[in-house]
């Protein structure tokens, strides 16, 4: 698909794996800890895991010789989904809260305090709301599949003329 | 699951709902425009669709009466979904790119420049890279889940050491 997005997710757009993904960053490596964690089937496990090291979101190394055991551990790659979670974990966070509040918070290393992910535009700084759209790229070879490049917007107003049979 | 990125992933954890999500965020509104876009079968559009909308990520209003045709409109539920498709993109650009480069790039309607999103930490200010960890929160019943709260080190010298039996 022509699309980055699409892209993200033919490698981690399953369940299972960003759930495999997000147990190692909290430090699993071991298929049997994943497994008693996630209490997922070995075989899918198995399978998600090959996917993944073939993705090249985990390499896979030999930890014990007799019998042969192997850890995964996170490629640079795939330590740069850190920001999905943190992405994932904010909108969970304000929409489908744990009842006791968040089962985890973020600390910032370089200031050791408990922190927020923020977005801030690369250009002026200021914080990246809602207010954001998208226009064709370099990549696009094709401009109608950007459409508007933003939602349509609810007021009722619009009903009959948005998004014209596109 | 006791986790907000579980959580999430549960209402937008499935491959075909991020990409519906994403046509939404392009202006799409309608079943037959996503179709056509996502060359999905349309029984499993129409499966998608009624979740998100049950989850509360899209309203579906009438805009047409006879016969009746329904339109499907991001909810601000839906729309806080943006920073989790900004972190998509923001990985499929570097690591899953396009031959031509991006299909879309990101506009700032209150600067109006082109740009990225950036994470900053909500305490410092400072960028944030991979320089975070996690640990407990409030809702935490069971701190073993959260372990190390950073991932695993790659340096051979740990081989025999990383995650003795968690």
């Amino acid at each position: 698909m022509p699309c980055t997005i699409a892209r993200t997710l033919e490698v981690v757009g399953e369940w299972w794996s960003l759930l495999i993904v997000r147990d190692a960053f909290l430090g699993v490596t071991r298929f049997d800890d994943w497994q008693r964690r996630l209490g997922i089937a070995r075989n899918v496990l198995a399978s998600r895991l090959d996917h993944l090291v073939e993705d090249g979101i985990f390499e896979r190394r030999l930890y014990q010789d007799n019998p042969p055991r192997h850890e995964y551990l996170l490629t640079d790659k795939g330590r740069d989904l850190a920001p999905v979670l943190r992405a994932l974990r904010t909108w969970g966070d304000r929409h489908a809260p744990t009842p006791d509040g968040p089962t985890t918070v973020l600390v910032h290393d370089a200031c050791g305090h408990v922190c927020e992910s923020q977005a801030i535009c690369s250009h002026c700084g200021e914080p990246l709301g809602r207010d954001t759209h998208v226009v064709p790229g370099p990549g696009c070879a094709d401009p109608s599949f950007v459409g508007e490049g933003r939602p349509a917007e609810r007021a009722p107003a619009d009903a009959g003329a948005a998004a014209p049979g596109r």
